[in-house]
């Protein structure tokens, strides 16, 4: 069904729901019609029904924020609080014996997000945000979860700009490429100061019922104290334990 | 914009969203069109608009789950991840100085949702689910959002047939208005073998900004070890430090 201006209804409605940022998790009416493209009226009756169902919520204030209605739903995607629950307790033995930093992450097109962290308090300062995004070319979770991608997500990745973090991040296509190839093959991933100058973090893969990687998960830790070789076994491990642990619902995208 | 069957389209893609259940996080098209209400070509175009923008996924073997897209803009609710991730650190104090279960709750209309939990290894197994919902008349935290709760969900909680799961459960409504007076005066609830005969939650209350109840905090401990009494001033003190955390996103709802 189209409306007059030749958008379909459901594109008005995810409009609305895209207007939301991290930064910026609380809009007032006009800011919510201008991000989604919308007309103030088409904007606020729109709203209305997100907000009676309970998508959206407004607050005191009369700004829109995302409605707990919205969490919940979100809380049944298996990529997300699924994948969460089943890894939660190996990357708490994995913070345990280490008392570094723990990540999860898994590939949504051309980035990957981050579904979990475990912040060690003594550890090196990590900066992501559960739910947040960032660049696959650069994090070991996010060199696992490009080397293992399908060879079209690669060549995308690949062709595009490559955005330097430090002046040892790998934006030289061909020297990445040698790269993945060497991930595929050790079956882990080491990314030193690439993204920022004082971290190094290791990565392993987590494969679904079909042995497709769904997911990764990294040791982040001080790059002065880092030795990958002997972190990589501990995250290989914990890797598989995810892996085994992963039903049905995890099969692969189609 | 009403389509031929009177409801509107919003309303259309909100129930292909609903259909989706804990219990049942993957479904055929069959089985989404019948919950959702909707014939099978409209279940259909609906749902191909919501799998290109990523709200649903759809697997290697055709059946639907909810999609990673909307669990990361569910993370931008206040009262869903971003209550949690400012409540977790306090909450792994309270674990580490008990390593009991702690669990974070927030009202929704008549229930609660579990936000958060830290389960303890040896501690009293509970079956709480993040994102799962329980009844408000039962848990300390439900007994701590009940009891902060308008008057009109009060009323509508009492007048309700309420769910006896032991034979400790106060189903009562005279004696449950009475237990709530309490939990105002002293600042936190009790509840002693209401929910399952092994176990025993102390909640205290979280406040935002304008100091309303926005959402509970618990320990909950085998009964036969716990002294409520020794507890309650631990978890209030948590309630108050994630109290103080909360930013002005965290305002009352309208």
């Amino acid at each position: 069904m189209r409306t007059p201006s030749g958008r379909s209804v459901t594109s008005k409605v995810l409009a609305l729901l895209d207007a939301f940022t991290p930064t910026e998790p609380t809009l007032t009416l006009t800011e919510l019609a201008r991000r989604a493209g919308l007309s103030l009226p088409t904007a606020y009756r729109r709203a209305a029904e997100l907000v009676a169902w309970g998508a959206l919520e407004r607050g005191a204030d009369g700004r829109y924020r995302v409605g707990l209605r919205l969490w919940e739903v979100g809380s049944l995607a298996p990529r997300g609080l699924g994948l969460r629950e089943l890894a939660l307790p190996i990357m708490e033995d994995l913070y345990e014996v280490t008392h570094e930093n723990v990540q999860l992450a898994v590939r949504e097109n051309l980035e990957l997000v981050f579904i979990e962290r475990i912040a060690g308090r003594h550890a090196v300062p990590v900066l992501t945000r559960v739910g947040g995004r960032f660049a696959l070319h650069a994090t070991g979770v996010g060199l696992v979860l490009l080397a293992f991608a399908p060879a079209e997500v690669q060549e995308q990745v690949l062709a595009a700009p490559l955005e330097r973090y430090t002046e040892r991040t790998v934006v030289d296509p061909r020297r990445l490429r040698r790269i993945l190839a060497d991930v595929r093959r050790v079956g882990y991933a080491t990314s030193d100061r690439q993204v920022t100058m004082d971290a190094l973090s290791v990565a392993a893969p987590i494969r679904g019922p079909s042995d497709t990687v769904l997911a990764a998960i990294s040791l982040v830790v001080a790059h002065d104290r880092a030795d990958p070789v002997a972190l990589a076994p501990l995250v290989q491990a914990a890797g598989r334990a995810i892996s085994r642990a992963l039903g049905p619902s995890f099969g692969p995208a189609g």
